[in-house]
């Protein structure tokens, strides 16, 4: 089986990537700490062309060289907001139509290998959804989960129950693209 | 919405997870560079409870203090093997019944969101699937593609066409334990 180079991939340029439909999702984070997990969501979000990532409160912004390190070109290719409070992101984006869904372990979630049995908004052209994810230890703010339309649970069966907050992002875009991606072919 | 405490989560202890059930899903990490990226999968392969990730080449094993930082204690729970050659790796898995599918862009691959259309290996309780993931700038060495029964592939649409390999595990892994968690509940 024959590897692809690069030039056989069908890589946008970053004015491409800007014209070109996006899954109807948004991205917030909630005070992360570590600037090399803001980076890897830009990368990952560039890779399945999401509208926008939020950044808010102690969150790092472009430009960062840790950012750069692991986005690798993503913080440049994606949209990209900052809020100094998540509340006021999070009330922006509903007055802007978006449902907002806090990526939390809490009681009666949404698993999200129920995800194919909920209608998701956006997917008819209409609004959107805002997924959340919150700081590293503290997760999302109780505040911002009281605010949120619902709460969504990366189901685990470990010794840990906690996943790495690229990882979490990187399972929520996917299976958001994985359901959407019809909307990116022409 | 309440946050769950980690006590309400049902965490098990490592004595238990070793004896638990596994989703049938061993990881084999083809000369990766970044402890960090270890330790990663150590913990993505805890949450879902994988059965085993062979560690080949370059790759680092634990006990490592990389490896730690990230994994947070995975590298206990979840089984481990190293070996000198992926090669060797690979011939001993497909030994032992084991399809084996590197992730990478090739010509012809299955892509990820097309995986629900073809049958795992190992959803009827024999054998089990061995996914390779390769350097983060090489990818899987070409003799280990050619040894391989298919190829997955994440399809992207960014900029870039590359994810970060801890995520790239992430969404695999994440892929496989949605059709497999059954098997995982008593």
């Amino acid at each position: 089986m024959h590897k692809l180079r690069t030039i056989e991939m069908s890589r946008l340029t970053v004015g491409e990537f800007k014209a070109s439909p996006k899954i109807p999702l948004v991205v917030v984070l909630d005070d992360v700490r570590s600037a090399y997990n803001v980076g890897s969501v830009f990368r990952t979000g560039d890779a399945f062309r999401i509208e926008r990532v939020c950044l808010c409160g102690i969150t790092a912004t472009p430009p960062s060289a840790e950012i750069h390190k692991t986005a690798l070109g993503g913080e440049d290719s994606v949209d990209w907001t900052y809020y100094k409070d998540t509340a006021d992101c999070v009330a922006a984006l509903r007055e802007r139509g978006y449902s907002v869904w806090s990526v939390e372990q809490v009681e009666h979630s949404v698993k999200l290998n129920r995800l194919d049995e909920v209608a998701i908004p956006g997917a008819d052209g209409h609004g959107g959804v805002a997924v959340v994810f919150g700081n590293e230890v503290k997760g999302v703010r109780q505040d911002i989960v009281d605010m949120s339309d619902a709460c969504l649970e990366i189901p685990q069966f470990g010794t840990k129950h906690s996943l790495n907050v690229s990882v979490t992002a990187g399972i929520v875009i996917w299976e958001f693209a994985r359901r959407l991606m019809t909307s990116l072919r022409g």
